[in-house]
């Protein structure tokens, strides 16, 4: 059973709408993944294993439906990465809900920026 | 002008609701809190400084209101912080709305799990 | 040119015997190492690549000759990354000389320990 | 008892010499400082309780004997804080010997460099 489908688990979230559900857990996927992989060494070397790392982490959290991680501005010189490298995209799934969700780094206000980009309703 | 009331960073948010909004940016710190500052060495000598520094560190996000973080289990040896020992209580204030939101270890499920505990409107 | 390489680099550490080169760039890699991943999110499903990731990361270190991460004690559940299971060995190289690190979990004294198994004298 | 005194730990670094050690535990602390605390959320409101909480939490850690840390460049503004800010000393003592190292961002070769300054012998 996925904790997600454990009724103690479940009880918690009873007050909540399936859109609140899914902006709540979608902003617990992207503060965790900035938080926990900011700061790790990063060259072209190892980029896309990187990438395809943190995407397979963060899809262990309650209801991550889908996520793409991709690292910009990575050259042969190693970094420590940086948020504003990261370009996330991320599907987060509440029965019929879908929340399409993001992080970017917004050049106008120097702020790698997490927000919903949309919503989805779904028929299954 | 704090980047909250900066009007690019705002547009980004006009299709939330309020609570939504407020559950959104409390997921973030939640999930920012956990994996910024596990693994950091705790012991009762440095317990009560790390507490408050966690607090001060996530007043900067945007919207925190209020935040109260409470370290347990600690004894004289020294640990790297574990997520179990976090009991956290936070406060996102969108307009009118607050919402409150835990951090908090669940024995039944061996989780420390990230839930919203409540919500309250204001008068101003 | 690597970073190693670099004269302005080098000539911080002229003060140092191979040896004390090997075991400060190897406790640098393991307490990096550990201070970054603790934490991540990790079940069976993304065991392999994880170790693999937080391998090839850590070969940008400086002097990384070699590393092999193990995560122990891995179930279907997911879990964040605790220090304990890490098993980690990791080779230095300065020169002709080469240090031989361990991260390994010691029962006995309740503690992810960091330490020098041995040191080898290559010819090239 | 602290760690360090303990007979099971101590045998784990018999075949090191004092300066060896003391390099070692330097590394050690240094990248874990590093890698720690890269990430959060530093302002000029937050940036004294940050840097004295940095301090205490890694004079837990093995044969530290004294930490200076000095976060730099912070504004009214908030940001992640990024390991060219950090401005560390730190002194690590094993019997006489006393190793100063530092964490310190080197312009000309635009990284955050570690390194051992000098060593002591002291009387006691």
């Amino acid at each position: 059973m996925k904790l997600e489908e454990n009724p103690i688990f479940k009880k918690y979230f009873e007050n909540l709408s399936e859109r609140e559900r899914a902006v709540f857990e979608g902003g617990i996927t992207l503060g965790a993944l900035f938080h926990q992989f900011v700061g790790t060494p990063v060259s072209a070397k190892n980029k896309d294993i990187l990438e395809k790392a943190i995407e397979e982490a963060m899809k262990n959290q309650p209801c991550v439906y889908d996520i793409k991680v991709e690292i910009k501005g990575v050259g042969e010189k190693y970094v420590s990465l940086d948020g504003k490298m990261l370009n996330v995209h991320l599907k987060i799934k509440i029965n019929k809900t879908i929340a399409n969700l993001k992080l970017k780094y917004i050049e106008d206000i120097d702020y790698p920026l997490m927000y919903v980009e949309s919503f989805e309703e779904i028929s299954h």
